[in-house]
């Protein structure tokens, strides 16, 4: 990648990330809907200055599809709501016990525990509203939307599942077997579904989504092998998190079983991979080439 | 009512609650599927002897719309998910903090704390996945239970934010007003959901579903009433949890604010009421005015 290139593409990020942030403004309530210090809580977590990666890749994923999906940063946002649920309720004493996300205190720290869950659950309540009241596809999509976010966050290979395995794994041997099963699921399902649902929003074929399919999941693999070794090499500030937590807590991480060398090599395999899944798509589908790249080359 | 038809009553309420049980049974995960420990979470939570009061009360209100809503069942089992989240969360020791449910300890007595916040998120999730791939009706239909049940869920006037409220209203002046706005969201929104859902899943015109609304509404409005006057009356052998519990906690209930002997009055009110809604259907809504009787009668 070109600096030029490079400066395009930071530059087409910045401005997806406002156009997702747009979209969740709309459609979480506002800080002054009772009960107020629910929607606070579910706001400050939202507008935390997330990257915003799944609702990008699904937004991309459907123009790779459609020329012109409209209304589908709606649908996207939904993603983001199921993701950030997911942060509140990891960060709590319960689970991972964390302070401090993206350069914060977490949402339990400000808000108190029992908001923080109640939050986390809305959040995840209201990506299936949000899905159901899409007024800009026909109920046939919607519903496999709707189906699509529940598998991919529920317990069978889904986020929920990949939580447990990690939860269950810490202070276990690292092996190559449970981090795959842990990853493929904790983060990897959210990411995989991301470019799967831009795909059913916008009317993919058969080929095309199974395409999608099998880039999302390389993408996914990528982006928690990056994040592991993030979590070793880079220090807290930069991160916005408590950095090194994995090797503290045990968990068991990509560096852990290969290495902090074969690990980078590793995402580097995932990013070609994923190039290769979207051969059959033309130019269209340069965008999400891009992301592929930029997850690898990310420093956060 | 006479005895005979309590007993008939009974009966049909038994065998009711097996239909549910059993299309439970097929909807969650077994607990020999990985990661085993969340769904012996989740099954240990849902099977623990809940009256099935919410799918029942969809199962009846889809008769009383249709001869015969095949597969609604399976629709209802979301409605019984969500309730049993609903309850495991609320049992955790930074909300209600309550070590017996059902006569049994709670989830995360048994299971610990994080298990007991994911198998909570689970069960919501799965919720909305359990409606996404019903097989037994239009994609239309799905989609509006997927938005009924979500919004009735939520923060803005659902389960949610009903649970905020009463949180926040432990310690407060006990008001009328504050009481209603706590028990129409907390647990109202998700029994008028429940004959909404049943009324939507039949195919119901807008004056049967408007009909199934109000019904829905002072059937759940006589269900709280004779929640909080179980609370101060029974002993909690008979309540199988905590029984007092409101008073320890200063919630905001109808015994605090009326009195019992007011709020039994209320009840029935609410019973009648509810009986009204149902004037205009044929006697196929004959278990939907029932289970009212029911629901003011019961004694746990």
């Amino acid at each position: 990648m070109t600096r030029a290139e490079r400066g395009e593409l930071q530059q087409y990020l910045a401005e997806q990330v406002r156009v997702v942030d747009r979209a969740i403004e709309e459609c979480v309530p506002r800080e002054n809907v009772a009960p107020e210090s629910i929607h606070r809580a579910m706001r400050y977590s939202l507008f935390a200055g997330g990257k915003r990666i799944r609702p990008i890749l699904a937004i991309a994923a459907a123009r790779a599809v459609s020329d012109s999906p409209d209304g589908i940063e709606q649908a996207a946002c939904a993603l983001e709501l199921v993701h950030t649920y997911s942060l509140i309720h990891d960060d709590l004493p319960a689970l991972d016990n964390d302070d401090l996300r993206r350069g914060r205190p977490t949402c339990h720290k400000v808000f108190g525990e029992a908001i923080a869950i109640l939050a986390g659950d809305a959040l995840l309540t209201l990506a299936f509203e949000v899905l159901g009241r899409l007024c800009t596809t026909a109920p046939e999509q919607k519903i496999r939307l709707v189906e699509e976010l529940a598998r991919a966050a529920g317990t069978v290979g889904g986020m929920i599942g990949g939580q447990v395995n990690d939860l269950e794994g810490e202070g276990k041997r690292p092996t190559a077997r449970l981090l795959e099963s842990i990853h493929r699921a904790k983060t990897g399902a959210l990411l995989r579904a991301s470019a799967r649902m831009g795909g059913i929003y916008a009317g993919a074929a058969e080929d095309e989504l199974e395409a999608l399919s099998v880039y999302g999941e390389h993408v996914g693999l990528a982006f928690q092998i990056i994040d592991d070794v993030l979590d070793v090499e880079e220090p807290s500030e930069a991160l916005g998190k408590t950095a090194g937590k994995d090797q503290a807590q045990q968990k068991v991480t990509f560096p852990a079983v290969y290495g902090l060398e074969r690990s980078r090599e590793m995402a580097e395999d995932e990013r070609v991979a994923a190039h290769l899944a979207l051969r059959i798509f033309d130019d269209r589908a340069d965008r999400l080439r891009q992301i592929a790249d930029f997850i690898v080359q990310r420093k956060t």
